[in-house]
């Protein structure tokens, strides 16, 4: 029978975590550290193995610490403005910054003081103090003085801090090997476009580039397919030659899902499904000594989950403590539920909305890579929390610097391609500003600048009744807002049908008469509006189009569904269908505008971006080269309040 | 004649970065960035040279979300509880996550839900939504759309959203060749001991290692004698094949310096001497079109020189912006003075002392290279600045994690090694405290206990009337503190000699009738006092012993001068007389303790050190093989108030 036969467990993640450590533990992985001797030269970055100490002296000798003269300093005792006192022959000697004294001298004038009557006679007006101007001899480090202490990561001043004191050689530690195993027959290698049913191999990738850049060495492999014995043969040989190994995927309870019953049979599994999401079904097992971790697929949670469990092992495992994460504060800018029991850690991005920094959901999906991409910061929910709600206070551990952040502005609201063409041209060169866009609708734009998420939102709400783009709408929902609208363009919409349109589509009376399938935009999108309002205009109903309950959320995903061959038509931008070489039948030119609360006009960021759709030749060649746009009143005021 | 014929000006800092971004601009340096195509598996941390688009759509396909079985939504339409729906045969198929869901399904039921009657025949009680449990087609990224910006910096998450959606290849910026010549005759490679006058070259590995952390490819180069044509062929070729030169040293104005008058030959001078301290004598050059940078000799002034001119243009080179600094507030535990008209950047250590994070200047010699390994940050005290005063709040320019510091004991006072011993067995393993170390005496340490800036203080202090240590100093100095008194040991003291002691010293007898070279503590030290009050009991004078008012600050620091020969006694502990492999003719034992505030004995890291010293074998062992240490009352508190 297909269902599945091995039940996930959900364990409290801090009772996965003991288990794991008292596993870990009796294989005695936290002993296993090994120290290795290397160049100081090529240490850059690694890890003490044990103290250094200074194998001579630095200063090795006394040294002039500046250009000058080495003098005896009794020989100045008398000298004065009044009554200066000339040295001559072997009483005094020119040195160089860093010249070696010679023992006859104890002290050194600087040039500036000394008036030279002849080649070897010289006049001074100052009285000298014993060792003056000389750099003693250890002044800087003695031998035998401790240098760096045992697990100090080596920095270049380190590196110059042992070369100048004779230390050639350091131990430093072994940073432990970890295999990461994909599985799955779906895998295929980048380079290839996906067939139905095939995923591109790319989780490795990532995991080992975590894994590395915690310290571990870490390799691929080869993906293995659903097969039992391939799998247990590729685990027996990875635990032999490395310290972690890493299973991607097979670690949840679907029907060909044999991780856990492999390794059950090779080893033992102390974890099997923690009360975790994203990362339930994830496995902790020890096979031949070795920690093996079964991550989930989904490559959101296969991070997480890696951040959560094997984060830490690496640090361990050369006996040091994993580096603190950076944290922020930052107010919700929505509410989040969260389910009781069970740790969630969401995504989210932040942005300096005002004197606050605002934290929303990046996106919840376990698939979505974008939205790590795109995530600022993770929001632990733990396990007895309910949620929590809009303005209340949280504690975010950030996954880029926070100057990176205070230096984005968020664009939420409709979607338009000239948005990504002003990411671009904002993060070129050394501007340097990012561009959040959260892709919403024109409705889910005005409600985030409500709920002060985003510097500015784009919007195409047609009125019905006035034929007026934004204005009321502004009023109803902004009303208490001091704001500027400004227009970023116009664009042509109409329906996106397959290349050399098949159907021979002319608009919407021909979807409705020949039950051609449709996909439609959410409710408050623009785009959505238009539909309705080109619907009606018509004397078309809903029921009239096949999929009109269908919703997808931008422009893309409308054309990519179109693509596909999922659906026959939609309603969107030429930009879009012009993107994923869809035709096009043009149904209206619609305005596009930005919504600009006043506060923010004086922030640099926004500056820049209207600086760049007011003046700038590139921009305006990029955006014509998409077609479908005019910018005939790009960045003019088209209201205010 | 030897004395200088050049001149070093001292020009406004904001000026010379203003002549010196003209003189760049001039040679269009900041046009020269170049992009190169590489593989997206290896451009980790390589920046975009170029925005990236997705090549294809993720997921390509609709893809079961959840391990389960594809259905048609409307079969279920009907489905409860009382009433379950049941489906054989085509109505459904069993899918597993990531499974392209077949194209006449769409919905996915979780497997959870489904209930198996036979193979294929099955029984559900819940209705299905459209699309339930499916990923449709780019539901998360829609093929043409925005990845990553330009000038992006690329992580292990972004390699694995290029691989997602088919980009294999990646346009990546080009770094800039940089090529560090050191300079001087004095100069040798590390692994040889230096003679009298030899420099150990360590400077070049230095600068590129900060180099390369900045994003350049620096390489070093072999050491150019002070030989004008062998530096004018160093330069000539070194500006043909790179996009940076920069020579160290030469850029003072010695008698062997040519880098300046070989610059000027060569290309043009922009800048020679800047108001700045460390680094005045810098030299800013053009020669065929390049940017050569004249680095002062001194590794302090060149790396806090080049991070002034040269970091910033590494990223610039690139078209970029150099990432931001990190800062933290500190509060100045003592005084700095600064000359006017200069900009001064003071090395400074921080220590989190209760609530405050005080701030202390780490040392100021421009060859210091452990001031730079111990220092936590840079002050930049501007030019109009005299200063700033004690307990004034500065903003600090953090050199390392503001965690590493939090994490850090801070002990101010008389040096003994027992200090190193604690520092490694605190760092090493989970436990990473590090313990930041200044040797100031133990009058010195008292003084920071007062000011604040100290967790503890070790002292020796020997109250000639009571013949008690410490106690009467700290009734006097820190009447105000609750504190405790803890002893870390008992130890020699004696006069240190050269091996085989040639002069047959046994006591300060000796050193008076023989007039012998004798190296002193400095006043406040505790080595000092117990000096004075032998000679007193002695019936001896200071005027007795030729050397007494030569002062050095550590216990290293006189068996340095004794084992190379400058003088023929020291009053020092075994420890470091052992370590310069010194003999030592015993004097007396004496008490030596931690003073220790109330207020910080909860703290985790004091705690931690009282632990290792009352109880740790690892501790007892490596201090008795320093010899000369007796630990019968170490932990014990000896005086509390």
């Amino acid at each position: 029978m297909n269902q599945k036969n091995i039940y996930v467990k959900n364990m409290p993640l801090g009772e996965a975590k003991e288990k794991w450590q008292d596993a870990l533990q009796k294989i005695s992985f936290f002993d296993s550290a090994h120290v290795t001797k290397i160049s100081v030269e090529d240490a850059l970055g690694q890890v003490t193995g044990a103290p250094v100490f200074a194998a001579h002296s630095s200063p090795a000798y006394n040294a002039a610490a500046m250009d000058g003269i080495a003098v005896h300093f009794a020989d100045l005792a008398a000298a004065s403005d009044a009554a200066p006192v000339r040295l001559t022959g072997k009483q005094f000697t020119a040195v160089n910054t860093g010249n070696c004294l010679p023992q006859e001298f104890d002290a050194v004038v600087m040039i500036e003081d000394v008036h030279y009557l002849e080649e070897n006679e010289v006049e001074l007006a100052i009285p000298a103090t014993p060792w003056q101007h000389v750099r003693t001899i250890g002044e800087d480090i003695v031998a035998t003085e401790l240098i760096l202490p045992v697990g100090h990561k080596i920095r270049p001043i380190d590196q110059g801090a042992m070369l100048a004191t004779g230390v050639t050689k350091v131990l430093v530690k072994e940073a432990p090997l970890v295999q990461v195993i994909p599985t799955g027959s779906e895998l295929i290698q980048p380079g290839v476009a996906p067939g139905p049913g095939q995923i591109i191999e790319f989780n490795s990738r990532i995991l080992t580039g975590y894994l590395n850049e915690w310290g571990a060495k870490a390799t691929g492999a080869s993906p293995v397919s659903d097969d039992k014995e391939k799998l247990r043969t590729a685990i027996s040989d990875a635990v032999k030659k490395n310290d972690i190994v890493i299973i991607n995927a097979g670690a949840s309870a679907g029907t060909r899902d044999y991780t856990s019953t492999v390794l059950a049979e090779l080893g033992e599994v102390v974890v099997h499904g923690v009360a975790i999401k994203p990362g339930k079904p994830v496995i902790l097992a020890v096979v031949n000594d070795t920690p093996v971790i079964g991550l989930p697929g989904y490559p959101v949670s296969a991070i997480l989950t890696m951040r959560l469990f094997v984060h830490e092992m690496i640090y361990n495992f050369m006996d040091m403590q994993k580096p603190a994460s950076q944290w922020t504060a930052a107010r919700m800018s929505r509410p989040i539920h969260s389910a009781m029991g069970v740790d969630e850690f969401v995504r989210i991005t932040l942005g300096q909305v005002g004197t606050e920094l605002m934290a929303t959901p990046a996106g919840k999906g376990a698939g979505a890579v974008m939205s790590l991409v795109r995530a600022d910061g993770i929001l632990t929910l733990p396990a007895g929390s309910e949620g929590v709600g809009a303005g209340e206070e949280v504690q975010i551990e950030l996954l880029r610097p926070l100057t990176d952040v205070q230096s984005t502005l968020v664009a939420i609201g409709s979607h338009d391609n000239i948005i990504d063409v002003l990411a671009n041209l904002l993060h070129k060169g050394r501007k340097a500003i990012r561009i959040s866009s959260a892709h919403v609708g024109s409705m889910g734009g005005i409600m985030a600048l409500r709920r002060g998420e985003a510097h500015l939102a784009g919007s195409h709400l047609l009125d019905e009744k006035s034929g007026e783009y934004n204005i009321s709408f502004i009023k109803r929902f902004l009303a208490d807002t001091k704001l500027q609208l400004i227009n970023l363009c116009y664009r042509q919409q109409g329906l996106m049908v397959a290349k050399g349109n098949p159907q021979a589509i002319k608009g919407f009376q021909d979807v409705a008469d020949k039950h051609l399938s449709f996909i439609n935009r959410q409710n408050g999108a623009g785009t959505r509006l238009l539909t309705d309002k080109t619907l009606k205009d018509m004397g078309l109903k809903p029921s009239d189009i096949n999929g009109y309950e269908h919703e997808e959320y931008t422009h893309m995903s409308v054309a990519a569904a179109i693509a596909n061959g999922s659906v026959d038509c939609g309603m969107g931008i030429l930009a879009a269908a012009n993107a994923l070489n869809l035709d096009f039948v043009p149904v209206a030119e619609e305005r596009y505008d930005l919504i600009i609360p006043k506060q923010f006009m004086d922030d640099k960021k926004i500056q820049a971006l209207l600086e760049l759709i007011r003046k700038n030749d590139e921009f305006q060649t990029l955006v014509n080269s998409l077609g479908g746009y005019s910018l005939r009143d790009s960045g003019n005021i088209m209201y205010e309040q």
